[in-house]
């Protein structure tokens, strides 16, 4: 049994990574692809890696002619884009899974305040918040999933084990993260000229980055209680990957031994969340073009603080390869269908 | 039907490699893994990123234990020191692939003059060279297979279609080869010192590396003459790939469209080469992670010379893939089976 | 009016950077260098970017001998091994300017938790911490100047002026900093491989850095109290730079219009701290080979904290140029004498 | 005495370039900068590395008032548009150092062939190729130098002396050179993308290179004879740049001594060129920020050929400090002005 999946804005790096993956995948199979600005150009001309892997040709973004030939759409477009699209595709019967920021929030007046006015306001709720780790029941009924920020997916997992055990004071969470440059996608910007970002490492949009809410609402549901963190993204010159180091307050009398416990108790059984042994510390490398999100941390007693190390591949796990994963869950495929592979080293 | 299969000195980035394909084989199964310096240490603790994939622990070198639970046996080791096992091995019935130098060679002579003295000559007439565009049949009925030299396989897969018609003056043939610092192996030196490779560029042994006579060997049995080329490596400040650009002066009134189509004709139906569109050139980046070799070229109607351009990753193509690709053949599998996934962009 | 300059230890990348600094500067002249390893050995050899600049080789580390032909010596040796040699140069009438740990704690105590057992604590109270920001004076009598750690270096000034303005509540203060692979020195290891740090974002000493007493012993003097802060170092994928983005929650009632006075008070007049302009957040790119730290920072309302990010080039800042800075000073000339060329783009 | 000189075109790295020399330099001041797409905005909020350096505003590029405030002019326009002003800045009494092509070729027949129609071919007579080397009286003496291309520099002076000498058949050379991105200027364009390019090698315009011709020109002038060339530009993944590895089979009879004293005489005295010891070469990262171009090669006794490896700074030697270098001998000052710093490492 297979399903038949299009992908709608499938010229940037987020969609290349989806063929790759798609291309692979045991029980999917790619029925089209569309781009504006590449439209009636083969995709392995675009991206000549992809000769002998892919011969389909871009298309316009036609959510008719999208339903026509598939199951499920990915809709890796920009914000505001999306919701132009989602909603004709849930009604003409497909599911999607949406790599836009437009039906994360499950609140339009937050939504309203970091992007724009929403369009759809009524499918927030029906949307599911794609983490499998937190979500995956949900998932598994959904027929439209939004798939979360690359510094979310990183930041939430960091921290989720140590609200859900109440380990931590909420209003003392600082995430620092630090992304590879693909993250900015494949538009052509002075910020991405190579002898601007190399040999240069610098932060951005300090204290205001789109992600915020994204982060503060699934770690509120988790706490129980309205999370506000300070979220600090940094840009470093490498293509791939994403680190968040995690601070927060332990509350009084927690032990190290609590908080690793809290992080076992909570991933047991994940295929895709990696744990440290005890001292170590994960690298961005060490997940590269793969799924995982690998963990370590470390308790400081001094100052009575934990510091967790959270790695993904920005555009696997932080985009696409949680994509693939989302559509298996919604398919009933194996989890890991697709994306079992080991990291890209060195 | 599957295979199982070793790797004696799996500890480096080619061993790295190996297992990274193999986990992912169809019909392999890695049953043992060997390193002097890791003995006793799990693979997964040398490579976090194999967590999940490999819990095998690294044993000693022993010919007699790797054959009694593999039927293949992939010898990832220093020149020299493989000479000292692949004999063994192929009495006790295991079949070989030899990733170093000591049985790419066909005469001893040669080997002693760029490398040592060659403990096993009787061996080097069986050894089959393990490029397979050129010698698939009998890499097919073969117990022992060199493995190619990662600057080999990139410059004689440029240069054969053009001396097999006989388009070329063998004695015009120059390499000028780009490579990413992987292939140095994992070995801590000065030279491979961050801080030294980055942001430079440059050439080393000029007119002296061990690969000169792989290729000279290839090419003057192509040619059906002693070819002597200027061969020039270079490291490039990235991890993977190599890059080599070839020249030769065209015999009298050859054309563009003689060149083309000797490269259409050798390499028609080949899975893993991959001819650039007219007028295009390969990059490095869009076979990284894979088994292709991708090729381009340009006449010069000026000089009279035909510039080719082909790219490889060094430990795919240029070591681990082909390695496995000569076990496909070796063993009857799909020449292109685990190794069918799609080059990492970006 | 002349210095005559020694640097015992001139073999690593910090000794190369004294030596740049100080060919080019208008009033040292370069009397002797000293390495163990490299003794005997032409310094342009070994740095062959030198040739034409410096035709010095290598001697023993001799106190004696250094003392007779200098009037100062840079000691840029590991600690241990500075405070050998340290007491003897004074002790011969050579002033001092020790780049290693050794004199840069006041409390033995202090430096035995994170070091070892010091051998020569009577001079800690004469040791003057060379911050000219924060203690030019006594930078300017001082016979024995400990030049700052490159991580203290970025955090101290960034963090300073909130501190010495009581801002900020010395309590919440966290380090997150990152820096390039040139601060680990020239020494070969795994951790230095061009593979192993290419490509890859890494935390590192979580909670248990060196230099972490050294910016509470600077923070707690301009707080008037102990302050135990948080401090992560983190390696990027370039050569040279810091960046550390430091965060303190603000006193109740702090305007965002105090802390940008603050930052304008603090640091009005000096040659070598660069202020960004509002909104504006520096690279780490913008003060590379230079002596300069450029900051910037951020009043987040919604969580109450500041975000102060500071950039230096750890060599030059960080370490040599900072050196040549504190010997202008107790030399009496310009303090940028030899300084006073902009930094290096791109 | 001291020279006053505009940049015209100063907003790219060319121009940043200049403006770090000029501010460093003892006797020029910089008067204007111009630039058509900042005009208006200050230099040092274009590059905040120049705070403090440099606080000029950008202008139009209006020759009469550029003439009205300096003594000469650093043109670093595109190629024709550079020969729309100059002409007018001669007119008005203005010495000129053009940075574009426009003024590199004495044929305008030639330059129609690779650029455009050439507006002013009254002047290629009187242009002098700002090649110190090769042409230091003409420069001393000339209203209007030529500034030589990045690539053509590094191949010319690998190989002049060898023509020179007559050592080599000028019908074998080829010139295999590799170049850092910021070669192509700072504009943006997906082929200077960080992620397109990181991790990536490639060729580009193979055969058909501007700078051909340039590199021809002066051969045959130093051959006495027409020499045609194969020259083939690569794109290395570092910022600052060029190594060139140029071929050419020696005159029979020809031994390696003659060759190392044919370099050895041609640059004896040379202030800005500099030879390896016998048996070295060496690599980009020794001469990065410097005006030196560095020469090593070896002669290959099995294919007779010569094997020279030269490298330069593109932005430095390559471009901006051959233009400070031809103002030092235009204007009187010693030729080593203001470029007298020893290159930056690591």
């Amino acid at each position: 049994m297979s399903v038949r999946v299009a992908i709608a804005g499938a010229s940037g790096y987020t969609g290349f990574e989806l063929v790759r993956l798609l291309c692979a995948h045991p029980s999917a199979l790619i029925s089209g692809i569309t781009s504006r600005q590449q439209k009636g150009h083969r995709l392995d001309d675009h991206y000549p890696a992809l000769k002998g892997h892919c011969d389909l040709v871009f298309t316009d973004t036609d959510p008719e002619k999208l339903a026509s030939s598939a199951d499920l759409v990915f809709t890796a477009l920009p914000h505001e884009a999306a919701m132009d699209i989602v909603p004709g595709l849930l009604q003409l019967g497909v599911k999607v899974v949406d790599l836009s920021a437009d039906y994360r929030l499950r609140s339009p007046e937050v939504y309203g305040q970091w992007y724009s006015v929403h369009k759809t306001p009524e499918l927030l709720d029906e949307a599911v918040y794609g983490l499998p780790e937190l979500h995956r029941d949900r998932i598994r009924e959904a027929r439209l999933v939004a798939n979360p920020g690359c510094y979310p997916t990183s930041v939430i997992l960091a921290a989720a084990p140590l609200l859900a055990k109440g380990l931590i004071d909420p209003a003392t969470i600082i995430a620092d993260s630090k992304s590879g440059v693909s993250g900015a996608g494949r538009g052509v910007s002075l910020g991405v000229h190579f002898c601007e970002v190399n040999e240069s490492f610098k932060a951005y949009k300090v204290a205001e980055h789109r992600h915020t809410p994204e982060i503060e609402q699934e770690l509120s549901a988790m706490a129980g209680a309205s999370v506000v963190i300070n979220f600090t993204p940094h840009l470093v010159p490498m293509s791939r990957g994403i680190l968040s180091t995690v601070y927060a307050s332990l509350r009084k009398g927690v032990s190290a031994g609590e908080v690793d416990g809290a992080f076992r108790d909570f991933y047991a059984g994940e295929p895709f969340v990696r744990l440290s042994a005890p001292g170590g510390l994960p690298s961005s490398l060490q997940v590269r073009g793969s799924n995982y999100c690998d963990l370590g941390w470390k308790v400081d007693q001094r100052t009575g603080r934990v510091i967790v190390v959270s790695v993904i591949d920005n555009l696997t796990r932080g985009a696409s390869g949680q994509a693939v994963c989302n559509m298996n869950i919604m398919c009933g495929f194996a989890e890991n269908a697709g994306l079992d592979f080991a990291p890209w080293q060195p």
